[in-house]
């Protein structure tokens, strides 16, 4: 399946080829944009998201622009560095869509065809960067977990829609799949915006997984109900001492596979962790409008104006994490740490 | 507001008179229901619900049936007895409804009159274990948070609409509401079917109680995060060890309360208290339709057949509860337990 990707000669020419997410899981359409402002209103609508996959899109953006352009005089240069420009801020807090402009950018020097190659180098790097973290993460809890099939529970929507490659926590339970390992995937549908209803139920059933649908709150139920053997999350800051900040949802989830005593393994980038955030403490939580609560299905079900807390994500303290899994290393809490979460999970 | 109740001589003769929750949170209707099978048909689609309401509604029920068949002839109590059973098992599984019922018939000997007295004790009964449950747990969390106005968070909805009196869990924030005592309550939208969304932000919003909806996921989170100082729940069932079956979701706050160190109180009638249930490993818990989880606001938001998890209630071990509170006492942990709480406390 293409997720972000560059149109070949045979496809009429420059485009940068999105699969519109916005559309999941009721219809699979691929955009083929051919022009950089229809590329900056795609990404602004949300037809591509997740920071991976925003900054391969960003990277193919620039190659867009020095195709239309070129690169062989300044005035085609400035334009180029303009369209740039105008991706790398269609969505201001995505650091990833801006780190793959920037390297797009930085080939320019070498003509269109350098630009491309360095879009396709980014594209590649995600892909190597989601495999060694999945196959680290499926080796870790299978051998935690060894000589039985596994039921899996994860939040969000981390798999290839969200990363452009293999996906991380979602990549990881695939991976599972793959190897003939997976008993079932629980997929939390993630209010309020459903990322897990709409797109990692349809990449499940696309892989042709197992897997089942739960509203967010029967997630530490169905951990406390002895039906989860290990949770996968996402992260998408994780502070220098471990603490992870991901999509709301998570640190319940968190809370009960430590009091489960089951493994619960963040699988992320490793420049997810921001040495310049010392603690979860110090991450400033999003909160965002209070229409995506009041609204089920474009519906309002509750009173009109009904003042909510939204926040987008949350924070789980490290020491309730078994792992950090990325693609050069597995990071767990130091023993005293772990002591205080054996101690945690007292059933 | 009237939510179950009778209708005066100057409303146009004998009718039972209910709030129709389906109407809710948009319109707010009444019923006045003079025929039997109104009655019965209103109870089915869930025009009133929540034990104790349904309890009230049908011993006023059976008031209606006496009124219009007389209790004078073998007949007209053959007919009254027909209504009374049709009316009982309106819902199944309602034990309250049966037991409504059952007292109001009791009293048929007494004639019409009698019967109706009857179904007014009914509710009055209920309204009184209402009002010693939630000043018990006002009292109890006020002892234990003094000198300040509490942030308040609750699940489902446990207020008068449930039990056609004070209420219980969301009662007793009310109480605090009225001695000024609630800086803000927190209600979980309580997914799939809304009851925090759709009634629970009804009933704050009616009492003039300072208040905001959050997604499920977000109950834990803003417990981590400090933003709360109680967590209030209902009981479903509560088996003789302590452990208590509620909403879905419950269990989750349960955690991150005791985690964070915070006071997480179940109210609850005492008839709530299950002898025959010794553990809550002992409690089946109800598997509801997929359709719940697939739709939101009717609509359909992830792949048409996707398998779905879909449990009614969770089960919370009593050593994470702080104290059941019933109209008759708070029972808390034993010591023992209680340490091994704050043990799972550590921050």
């Amino acid at each position: 399946m293409r997720i972000v990707d560059w149109a070949g000669d045979d496809e009429g020419g420059p485009a940068v080829v999105l699969l519109d997410q916005r559309a999941l899981p009721e219809r699979t359409e691929h955009l083929f944009l051919r022009g950089v402002d229809e590329l900056v209103a795609a990404i602004r609508s949300l037809a591509v998201r997740g920071a991976p996959s925003l900054g391969i899109a960003g990277a193919f953006g620039v190659a867009l622009a020095a195709h239309l352009h070129g690169t062989a005089t300044p005035v085609a240069v400035a334009a180029v560095g303009d369209a740039a420009q105008r991706i790398a801020t269609a969505r201001p807090t995505a650091v990833g869509l801006e780190l793959g402009v920037r390297r797009a950018l930085d080939a320019l020097g070498g003509g269109p065809a350098a630009v491309l190659a360095e879009a396709r180098a980014v594209a590649a790097d995600a892909a190597r960067v989601n495999d060694a973290a999945t196959v680290r993460a499926a080796d870790l809890v299978q051998g935690l977990c060894p000589d039985r099939p596994l039921r899996a529970l994860t939040v969000c929507n981390t798999g290839p829609l969200a990363t452009g490659a293999g996906g991380t926590a979602l990549g990881a339970i695939l991976r599972l799949h793959e190897r003939g390992a997976l008993a079932e995937a629980l997929a939390c549908e993630t209010r309020p915006l459903l990322q897990g209803a709409r797109l990692t139920v349809w990449e499940l059933a696309a892989a042709g997984a197992p897997h089942r649908l739960c509203v967010d709150s029967a997630g530490p139920a169905a951990i406390a109900s002895g039906l989860v053997d290990v949770v996968f999350a996402g992260a998408d800051r994780i502070a220098a001492n471990g603490d992870v900040a991901n999509k709301i949802g998570t640190y319940m989830l968190a809370c009960a596979a430590a009091r489960s005593g089951i493994p619960f393994l963040v699988v992320a980038p490793e420049e997810t962790i921001d040495p310049h955030t010392a603690t979860g403490a110090d991450i400033v939580v999003e909160e965002r409008g209070a229409d995506e609560v009041r609204e089920h299905g474009g519906v309002l079900r509750t009173l009109a104006g009904t003042p909510v807390y939204n926040p987008a994500f949350d924070v789980t303290p490290f020491e309730l994490v078994t792992a950090v899994v990325t693609e050069s290393r597995a990071w767990s809490p130091a023993p005293s740490a772990a002591a205080g979460r054996s101690v945690a999970a007292p059933r």
